[in-house]
Formats: C-alpha cells, sequence, structure tokens
C-alpha cells in the first residue's frame, strides 16, 4: 500500500542512490526511461536532480510538459529496468514493450509505473545552461509516496523480500540489490 | 594494492550511488566530509557532481584550492564516515579527531582518505550560479584509482570481504551495504 511520505523527508527516498525509472508525458504521448544519474539536491523544499541525454524522448517530453516522475523499481522489474534503460519511446511505446503498466500520479499528468517502491513527483526548476550544457535538470518534489511495508518513519526496510529491494546499476545489465542495513553510534 | 581506473570508465565507481569522503585542502588546512550527494555527470571526460552546504568548512578549502578527491570508504570505515559527518573542521583537524590517515594524491595537493576502496580526484568546472544558489559543485576527474581486488574490468567485485563493501548512507548512522550483484539480459 502506498502511503505518502513528507516532502520535508522525501530526500530519504533517494539517499542510499538507487537507480530510477524517469516517467515523462507530453501531447498525448508517454515514455519511461532508466537513469543511474539521480540523487537528491535539497531539502525542504525537496529537489533532486537527474541527467537526461539530449537524445532521449524522455527529455523531449520533460521539456514540453515541464515535469517528471522519478520511480524507484525494485528488484522483481530489474529486467524491465535494463530493457527500458535501452530501447528509445520515439520507436515504441516502451511502457508496452516492456510490460510496465501505468499509474495515475497524484499531482502530475505524467503517468507513473506501476508496481515501484516509491515515487516522486517533480516539476521541472527551469535552469537552461545546466539543461544544455551539462543535460542536467533540478526538480521540486510536490509529491512522494512509498510502499508502507517498505519505508517508514523516515527510514527503508527491505529485510522482509528480496524481491522488493531496491537497485543499483552498474552496467551491461548488472545491477547491485541494496544490501544489509546497519547502523553506527 | 590501487590501480588505475581509466578516466572514461571512471564513473562506474560511483554509477551505484556510493556515500563518499571528500577531502580537500588550502593554505595548509587540509579537511575531510562525509556526503551522499555526489554522483556522476558525464563519461568522458568524466564529470561528477557533489552538493557542499556553505556552512562547512570543506567548501571554503574546495572554493581556495579549485580541487577536491571524491574518496569511496568502505563498511570498515562507517563509524568514521559518521564521525566525520557530523563535526566541523573549522574546530579541529578531522583527520586526526576521527583517526582517518591521509595519503598522497595522484594529480592534486588534497589528501586522500588512506584505506578507502576508490578515488576521484576532481578539479572544479567553475559555474558560481550553481554553488551560490544549489551549493552544487561540478568536478572534471583528473585522476581515478581503485583497490584492483574490487575494482577490475570496469566492474566491482565486493562478494569476498563484507568489510569491504561500499556504503549507502540514509540518515542518523544508518547505512546500507551495498548488497548482492546480479545480472540479468
Amino acid at each position: 500500500m502506498l502511503k505518502d511520505v513528507e516532502l520535508a523527508k522525501a530526500y530519504r527516498l533517494l539517499n542510499h542512490g538507487p537507480t530510477v525509472l524517469v516517467s515523462s508525458a507530453a501531447a498525448g504521448k508517454r515514455n519511461v526511461m532508466a537513469a543511474a544519474w539521480a540523487m537528491p539536491l535539497d531539502f525542504d523544499p525537496p529537489k533532486v536532480l537527474v541527467v537526461i541525454d539530449k537524445s532521449t524522448y524522455t527529455r523531449e517530453l520533460m521539456e514540453a510538459s515541464g515535469e517528471f516522475i522519478l520511480n524507484v523499481p525494485c528488484r522483481a522489474q530489474a529486467a524491465q529496468v535494463v530493457r527500458v534503460g535501452s530501447e528509445s519511446g520515439r520507436d515504441e511505446d516502451k511502457f508496452a514493450a516492456s510490460g510496465l503498466q501505468e499509474a495515475l500520479a497524484q499531482k502530475l499528468a505524467a503517468p507513473r509505473v506501476a508496481g515501484c517502491i516509491a515515487y516522486l513527483e517533480c516539476k521541472i526548476v527551469p535552469e537552461p545552461h545546466n539543461q544544455q550544457r551539462y543535460d542536467l535538470f533540478i526538480g521540486e518534489v510536490v509529491a512522494a509516496q512509498a510502499d508502507e511495508d517498505l519505508f517508514s518513519a523516515g527510514h527503508w526496510h527491505f529485510d522482509d523480500d528480496p524481491a522488493k529491494r531496491s537497485l543499483h546499476y552498474i552496467a551491461g545489465g548488472a545491477f547491485f540489490a541494496t544490501g544489509e542495513a546497519f547502523s553506527v553510534a
């Protein structure tokens, strides 16, 4: 079951560096792509960074709509993450081609990717120099939700189900799952 | 044993989202701090992003020297990572206070943190607007090395020694270790 995450704690969803799916839509078209280069930028109001190459269809939809969603996928979705990271949405509808389903967002027109373990809905903070020169986008998080079995009281709890762990992409289809939780004083 | 990492593959050291230590020096002073908000920005020449708050002593040293090092610490160093993430180097020498040792860098005057599993030596690409408005720094990676037992042929190999796994910080002293490696076609 999804539960709202307090916006000032939304950075905790990305703080451990998981690979994300970026979903977007404009003018009746939708797309989803994988991105390893996403992270928090600020706490409150929460902002995130994501690198989106100029060649991508996602970039076109993001620039047309001014918004995007960072979806945090889990290990059960790893094959689909690789697939939507290696094909272009210009050639086919990547939701349909990958078997990923869309779900309604809370505050944006962009679709969420169903079955993910967390969502950060973002409005682009326009920074044309960063976008043009570095393919770097800043988003302000306007809504955040997570699977309440996996994220509560501001912390992830991945111990029970290995298939629900978040992902850390390397290259060539190789990942690490998020590993053992531990604390130091 | 440390081995050079081809610069075009340096992004692989950070692609899975590990927490880093940022080391810096200027005018005879040195410092080290923890940062969860660091990631690759570009492949070749390799660039990285790191968020460094205006209140930090590291920021002062980075701006004075134009350089910094991203050190990738391992689980054996987790307590020290928390310590250098929660104290200021203005009040004390954090290397000495935490028991971290410095090591010589290859191309920079800034010190490395000894015992880390990878190093990315970076020159700041000046972007005053990003630095001022978002506390966001861009570095070009001018040298990269990793422990050859843990990183070879462009991939991390963490299976043998749990104490040498990289770290993913959450908050309040809580981490995840980098977890199980797996591949999908």
